[in-house]
């Protein structure tokens, strides 16, 4: 039916005809991740309700956002991108979450958790406003509700005074499974729906906040969708609602419904590459069997930054925080003033998020927190809500912090052993992929000290993290076969920066390379320390954009930083 | 009492002496605030509980967090620092938020809200990992408990699985009066207190968070507050408490009383000047009169940024979001995508809390929402945590994002009504008070054009704003008797940078001033736009450290930026 006509026409389907459709929808989601890479566990979980939503609603004049976003393949398949939904994440083709720019069925773009509430108050209450008359939608998991926008946007119902259905899709899982006391007391929910059918003892926790509370129902189960969507559809028009369902990870898809942690994200690739995370839950296991004080905290977060391990073998040291990225640096900041040491491991993009904790919390009290930042610079086929491209430059502004960047696994190895007895904020950034191997003659890694991995007097890189590394040694070896001789260094703390080795630099040319963005980042502080130098520098970092999704390699080089662009300047009249 | 011993002990006195303390008390705030300047009517509010909390526990050893920070005088006079509560506020004296610097009764700093809960079960689970036996109090006013962090902490309860207290001090304030749902179920609570005793019908949302619940009860009786925390403290050996009291905004002095709202900060300057809040509000009114796309959203600052005649005016396209910084940029973004033209006042400091959330709601999506950011630079006597030092560095480094600093308010007042017409994000960052005029010739304000306010030939100084511009003008008015001619450009965008008059400056000398950190920050734009062309450049700006609370001529002076020491560089060998 997907391929017939590019919108299908649900309003006008038979029961059976929208099963199958359901079907359909399933076998396309199974071979495009199979394939490409993506969201697997909750995009087979939301294919039911998702065709109830499209049957019951006027999409695109209703609105429809998705929290965090990455549920939304059936949405899509269903609003007129069937036909290129085989390009799903690849560079130029569809995004893996919702994005305005692609469709007027999305209505607003998501990526980070918990924003769909006050998202769906804000267009409802511009309709409002307009005196316009459609209805606005958002879906959210269970995993997303531990998150407090969602609670800001629940205190703001009666301040923003408008009607919206909120669809909590509750499937006992973020990545990892759902951790804390809203989890707890969904749960309680659940089962009290099921004792006692519709006759609640009390009122929820939901209608304690103004909404009309529905549920728990079967999202999977499409006729029970329909029939309560447009109930809710009705009650819609006096009040706001939440509509509860539980939905089943991994859906129709055994080795899926079995496995929904490890089916939650599909990767493309297929070798396996030694992970950073691995390194970092190995060597935290070691550790802290020594060191009393060492405690993990994640933000439901726990297997993809490599803690797994430490969480089974040290239970009374971890903290899952739930999608609380915030909540958790203070978390350990506090544990900090008690002489703990804590260690946060945390994506790029989401420490975003706790931006004001890490700088008031951890570093304005210069607390000896260790935040173990994962997936930074261009994480890839996720696109602009999950590329690392901005952390070196707002974690540079923050006083009191030492960022380091290690250049291959093993010096993230010597950083970790060396941050237990340094007792300063510390932010160490690292990509997923632990590609390289870099000798090295350094026996440890002092905090501070750069390294100088290469030598040549024509020019100096200054390169950061390991992709960038490796770029530098590539492009200097290749200009030394042309006569050019460049020297390299291992930038791997890039604040503070290592003032003694810059001021001893002779060349005049100077080449900064970083997986970030320019502006704040390390080629800036690099241009700042030579701005009454006469030194002539050159930054490659990303431009002042927002990068979309695509691979890794695709994106460096389209962005400007390849061998070639770096040979070039190195070749160029430029260093003279 | 206060002045015989440097810390009462408290446990001996009679409850005569008590209160004769708890008058004692309210004198030295009323006396000390009148003179220095700070928070008065939360102060006041707060005597009673502090000195009861000092009476039935045992601190240091016993750990408090102020949520915010602001109500601690009390707990500052009762813990040693009675001699010198006459330097409040004042540069190198005692600050007026929690310091652990200060004193070891302070366990953990605070100044942005919400944050207490999350630093006490941090402290709490520390303890008990360690096996030790203290007790942790959070005091959280019910304006703080509108922001998500709040509720995240909430959520981490069982996670954490660990005892504290939590009193919830309802004073049914934040600066302006609390809104919200949650503000409204509090009211609820205490009204079903009073009329049922402790036979309440329904679990309260607080005990489905796994926390005993005990309330609602008069904050300001010593007696009654003594013998209540007593019976929390035998019940917080078994398990989270939360203690809710109601206490009175500028209890014991009725000017107060009457007037929470006027007397919640007081400032110690009696000189009146335009403040740049003001033309906010007059402007904004205005043109909403014309231009109903125009809504005004603010996070439970309404008089504090100016808007109350707004929101009186148009109360229909007012928004508070309550302390939810986050949710209120999220609201924004959305109110955008249905064609609103939200304009969102916040101070410098809080807008950290919105960091993502105005990286990837507003400006990925590239919507055109207005932040009005109000006591950017150096915002003084509150100190660390308030000083809106960050936030050219933060913003720079979002891309699609303007950023504006008008050189005085009569330029403020032309970008915003230049910024109706501009259809991206948009960030305009002032200082509190407007002191300068510059006349200029300027009829309208081109964005992304600078301005050239003087003409020289030996330096450029870029300047942004009008502390910077005035003291840029003035040092190359001194400069030109000594013979050195300056010129003086007002560099009202940070970002984008007007390019074309930078690659038409001649002069090899270059300045930067600006109001702000020099990482990330404006100078450091510049030295990245010059960084292959040779020239020499001065940044002036912070150094890399958290700047402590004085007054913003002290300060400035104090971290190198004043005319002396631009002068002196003008005249020194640097320039020739």
């Amino acid at each position: 039916m997907l391929e017939k006509q590019e919108i299908p026409q649900l309003k006008s389907m038979s029961k059976g005809e929208l099963h199958s459709l359901c079907d359909e929808l399933r076998g396309r989601i199974i071979d495009t991740v199979m394939n490409n890479g993506g969201h697997l566990a909750s995009n087979l979980g939301m294919v039911e309700l998702t065709v109830a939503l499209h049957y019951v609603f006027d999409f695109p004049s209703d609105k429809i956002i998705f929290d965090v976003g990455h549920q939304c393949y059936s949405h899509k398949l269903l609003s007129g991108r069937a036909s290129k939904f085989n390009t799903l994440r690849k560079f130029g083709g569809l995004s893996g979450f919702p994005k305005r720019e692609e469709s007027e069925y999305d209505c607003y773009n998501t990526g980070h958790a918990g924003t769909s509430i006050s998202a769906a108050l804000g267009i409802a209450k511009a309709r409002d406003i307009k005196d316009e008359n459609f209805n606005v939608i958002a879906v959210i998991g269970d995993g997303s509700f531990s998150n407090g926008l969602v609670y800001e946007a629940f205190n703001g119902v009666s301040e923003m005074n408008t009607n919206i259905l909120i669809i909590l899709n509750d499937n006992r899982m973020s990545i990892s499974p759902t951790v804390g006391t809203m989890h707890e007391y969904l749960e309680k929910l659940s089962s009290e729906s099921e004792l006692s059918a519709k006759k609640r003892r009390h009122e929820t926790i939901f209608e304690r906040f103004g909404l009309s509370y529905d549920g728990v129902y079967d999202g999977n189960d499409l006729d029970c969708m329909i029939e309560k969507l447009k109930e809710v559809k009705e009650k819609l028009k006096t009040r706001p609602v939440i509509l509860h369902v539980l939905t089943k990870k991994g859906k129709g898809y055994s080795y899926c419904e079995e496995n929904p942690q490890e089916t939650h994200g599909i990767s493309a690739s297929k070798q396996h590459h030694k992970e950073y995370s691995e390194v970092l839950g190995s060597t935290l296991t070691a550790l802290a069997q020594k060191d009393k004080r060492i405690i993990a905290v994640t933000a439901a977060m726990t297997p993809s930054v490599g803690l797994s391990e430490f969480f089974k073998k040290y239970p009374e040291r971890s903290i899952d925080a739930g999608i609380c990225e915030g909540h958790a640096a203070v978390v350990c900041a506090a544990l900090a003033t008690q002489g703990m040491k804590p260690y946060y491991a945390v994506y790029s993009t989401f420490l975003q998020r706790a931006f004001d904790e890490v700088l008031v919390d951890i570093c304005s009290q210069n607390l000896p927190v260790t935040m173990c930042i994962d997936r930074a610079g261009i994480s890839g086929t996720d696109g602009e809500t999950h590329q690392g491209a901005f952390d070196l430059s707002y974690l540079s502004l923050v006083p009191n912090l030492t960022v380091a960047v290690p250049k291959d696994v093993a010096e993230f190895k010597k950083m970790l052993e060396a941050s237990v007895g340094f007792n300063y904020p510390l932010a160490i950034r690292y990509p997923k992929d632990g590609l390289c191997n870099f000798s090295s003659e350094d026996e440890k890694c002092i905090f501070g000290k750069w390294e100088v991995l290469r030598e040549g007097k024509d020019a100096a890189i200054l390169a950061c993290g390991e992709r960038m590394i490796s770029l530098a040694m590539k492009s200097a070896e290749a200009a030394s076969h042309k006569g050019v001789e460049v020297s390299v260094i291992n930038a791997r703390f890039v604040k503070p920066l290592d003032t003694q080795l810059l001021t001893s630099l002779e060349q005049k040319n100077i080449v900064t390379l970083e997986d970030n963005a320019l502006i704040g980042g390390f080629g800036s502080s690099i241009d700042s320390f030579f701005s009454r130098s006469g030194k002539i520098i050159k930054n490659f970092a990303y431009p002042d954009i927002f990068i979309p999704h695509g691979g890794i390699a695709e994106l460096t080089a389209e962005y400007g930083i390849s061998v070639e662009s770096v040979i070039n300047y190195l070749l160029s009249d430029a260093i003279r």
